[in-house]
């Protein structure tokens, strides 16, 4: 096969992959936002299933192997971007194809049932539900990182490379303790002085003018233009199909006001990563951020540190008490601010204040490694669970729902996906730090919108979209290697300040 | 190729094209709904492209075709619906043969190309801007009639059978006749004693309220369950994803309520037909209605014949009434069935009254029918179409916009489309006779909800599905032949009584 045979076979399944990926896109977007209740079911899932079988067969078929295989002993023949993607495409393909066909789809089948299973658990509150099936998933990933580990890599590192390339398991323990060292113990201090929560948080938000208030941080945030929009669905989150289409929702809680505030932000960071990434990658496989905590820095960036700022809240607060004026009469912008960082050992990651968050993710990181080396087993889950949240936290779980259950990453077999939510907030100090060498940021959060910052994270960052592997674009966007020092110091020196330690 | 192999492969690519309807129905729902302004256009057409070409070559491949061959010629040997089913598919690919490939690609691009300018058009006012565009469509439609004709149907009989099945020229001249001699003469009588838009009608209506109302006749038409929903659009539609997931869309006009009202009650109409359809024509080409004209025969009885009906509103004004108060304050039951049954000639078909519809309708037809003999050129639609509207209603059409640019059919080379509207309602009112020698028809809308009228439906015409031709379900559903005077006489009774003719 020619390298000019072998790039037409790459491109015209590539350009195919991508095409069955509006489907995809379309059908997330609807069942989580619009879809009847009942609608989304059986037949829908016949015909995914259909599709996903025509993408099984092409993406393993002799001649694209054969293809690819061409293209990556050729890489330095290619354009970089290409080389990239091909070396990424060889890699997936050779791990498919250590797994046995009969295991793969066995274990498809067992996903796709695992969630249901997973749902009714969850809503009687009973992990026995779910504990089959969390075992069958355990038991074939121990099997999985069998068949495809190599260079070195073994157990858990097979699948935390999968979520965020180039990671092991000995960087994430080393990223793991130093929290445990520095963040635990210092955490503890804060929430021992955390005020009550006041009283203005207690009153009820109409949702009208919290979306009016999301509404005018579209145009704060710089994602206001003909590319975006702003949906309703259970848990807020950023979906997109190239980058001129790029939805997130939200949702509103009347009697917790600042979910939808820090959500919008959150997610607005997520959309406008994958609004600026450079136009060149449509359609190709560098296109969408390069990683999972690549990703989760920018919407973490945007929410924590700039979101929750007091600049921030100095420019956009007198906003929020015009819509709200009889709930924040009386509140200063400071008021409001310290509410914004109020830290409490909590039961629920998505709900968790910025500085206990990382606790929530290092518990499921710790009990996934165990999981996989067999340390543990999946029906050991619910003990071990409540007992990390009580030795790291001091809180007892009262049932499974609040804890093992409570969130559906395990029930697609997604272990390793967790750690890559601390280590975005990572990535985001670490950013940010860089940021703030070349933009004044205080000062440009307080020109009424964060352009400059957007600016910046566009030419330093997002404009690469997945063009290179996670550790190489932090290099490019901060100059350093990654460093979760960053992380503690900011954390540290904000909460510090804060309470006054 | 045997029986069983071919029933093989047609299995395998029915089951694809229907997988792929899963993304067609998606994206036509989120571009007309949610889609950002920008979202929807280059590389969400490029994706699509890729999947109709997918699509193209395998329903054009050799081994399909020797397929849908193999078992037409053993119909025989099938079960009914199957046989059914491959009949259908057997003239459609053989009429897709007929088309050189050359002229079919030209012509595909053509129609993607023509949209855009028909939009440009339309907000211009500026015929000139389509016509280009609407020259080469009926150009090449004269050409594919020719290339595609066949068993006696020549000429606009080709396109007519397109969209509904069975019905030639013939028989929408002698149905049109008709229209022309009874209708058009006293529709003339009804529009003279018209009375002026009442008062109450003129005054604003807020959404929260037409929405409350319209959330209502979702429990009087039986659209409440758990695969129903309901979305704003531009203009209101019904779409479907098999029957367990049916999405009506509505708008709402504050300064024009009875529109989102008789939306509401046309979309359900459809809507509730495709929910009834049998669960066992699901993944199969019997599954949606049986042809446009009897898709068109469900709304229009539910919005006219029993939405516009007295016994509706004596249950339903009272509702109406309550929510608002104020706009409606001494305003009788009478005052608004009056209001509701209201005729005037107008230029716009979607917003034209029951009686004045069908010459809407026909005007269109007449235009089509010399379009494709060569009677008339694209370049003369503006002034046949103006000169119509004059000779018909006496009104004279002020621009192009409000002309002959008011409907996007032509745009996509829909030329044979239009008639079934008229037929839809000519349908409607045989079925509405035959129902009501079961049904006590003014005694179940007055029940509260239509239930006992859709039992009806469903045993009569909605549980088959696609498994029969129009002119055959017409005859399950009302024991007759069509016969357009039941829709003659209907509408003359009704009109003759409310206006004392």
């Amino acid at each position: 096969m020619t390298i000019d045979e072998a790039k037409k076979i790459y491109l015209d399944v590539r350009e195919k992959n991508n095409a069955f990926g509006l489907c995809f896109y379309l059908n997330g977007l609807d069942i989580e936002t619009e879809c009847a209740p009942g609608g989304c079911l059986d037949y829908r899932s016949k015909q995914l299933s259909v599709i996903d079988s025509l993408l099984y067969d092409m993406n393993t078929s002799e001649n694209y192997k054969k293809a690819v295989e061409t293209l990556n002993e050729n890489k330095a023949s290619l354009d970089c971007d290409l080389a990239h993607e091909i070396e990424v495409s060889a890699n997936n393909m050779r791990d498919l194809a250590l797994v046995p066909k009969d295991e793969y789809l066995k274990y498809s089948e067992l996903v796709n049932k695992a969630y249901p299973a997973y749902v009714k658990a969850k809503a009687e509150s009973d992990y026995s539900v779910f504990e089959p099936y969390m075992d069958k998933i355990v038991k074939y990933l121990r099997k999985y990182v069998k068949w495809v580990g190599r260079d070195g890599k073994e157990g858990y590192d097979v699948l935390l490379d999968k979520y965020e390339p180039g990671y092991t398991a000995k960087d994430y323990d080393k990223f793991f303790d130093l929290l445990r060292q520095k963040l635990v113990p210092f955490i503890k201090k804060i929430v021992a002085k955390t005020p009550d929560v006041p009283e203005f948080a207690k009153k009820l938000y109409p949702k009208a003018g919290q979306v009016e208030f999301c509404e005018y941080l579209r145009h704060v945030m710089c994602f206001d233009n003909e590319y975006t929009g702003v949906l309703e669905s259970e848990h807020p989150f950023t979906t997109n199909n190239g980058s001129h289409d790029v939805r997130i929702t939200n949702h509103y809680h009347e009697d917790l006001m600042s979910s939808a505030i820090f959500s919008a932000i959150h997610e607005m960071g997520h959309g406008l990563y994958e609004l600026q990434i450079d136009d060149k990658f449509e359609g190709t496989n560098c296109s969408g951020g390069a990683s999972l905590a690549m990703h989760e820095s920018q919407s973490r960036l945007m929410e924590n540190m700039v979101g929750r700022s007091l600049e921030f809240w100095q420019i956009h607060f007198p906003k929020l008490k015009e819509i709200f004026k009889e709930q924040l009469d009386g509140v200063s912008c400071e008021d409001f601010y310290r509410y914004a960082n109020r830290v409490e050992y909590s039961l629920i990651r998505t709900e968790a204040d910025e500085l206990t968050y990382p606790i929530h993710v290092m518990i499921r990181y710790e009990i996934e490694k165990d999981l996989i080396s067999g340390k543990i087993d999946a029906k050991d889950i619910p003990t071990v669970w409540n007992k990390k949240y009580f030795d790291y936290m001091g809180i007892r779980v009262p049932n499974d729902k609040n804890g093992c259950l409570q969130d559906m990453h395990w029930s697609d077999g997604s272990l390793g996906y967790f750690p890559t939510y601390a280590l975005g907030s990572a990535y985001a100090a670490q950013i940010y730090d860089a940021m703030s060498k070349d933009v004044d940021i205080p000062a440009s959060v307080k020109s009424g919108t964060v352009r400059a910052l957007e600016d910046w994270l566009r030419e330093h960052l997002h404009k690469y979209g997945a063009s290179k592997y996670p550790k190489e674009l932090l290099k490019i966007a901060t100059g350093k290697e990654f460093d979760p020092n960053y992380y503690i110091d900011y954390l540290i020196k904000k909460y510090s300040d804060i309470y006054g330690i």
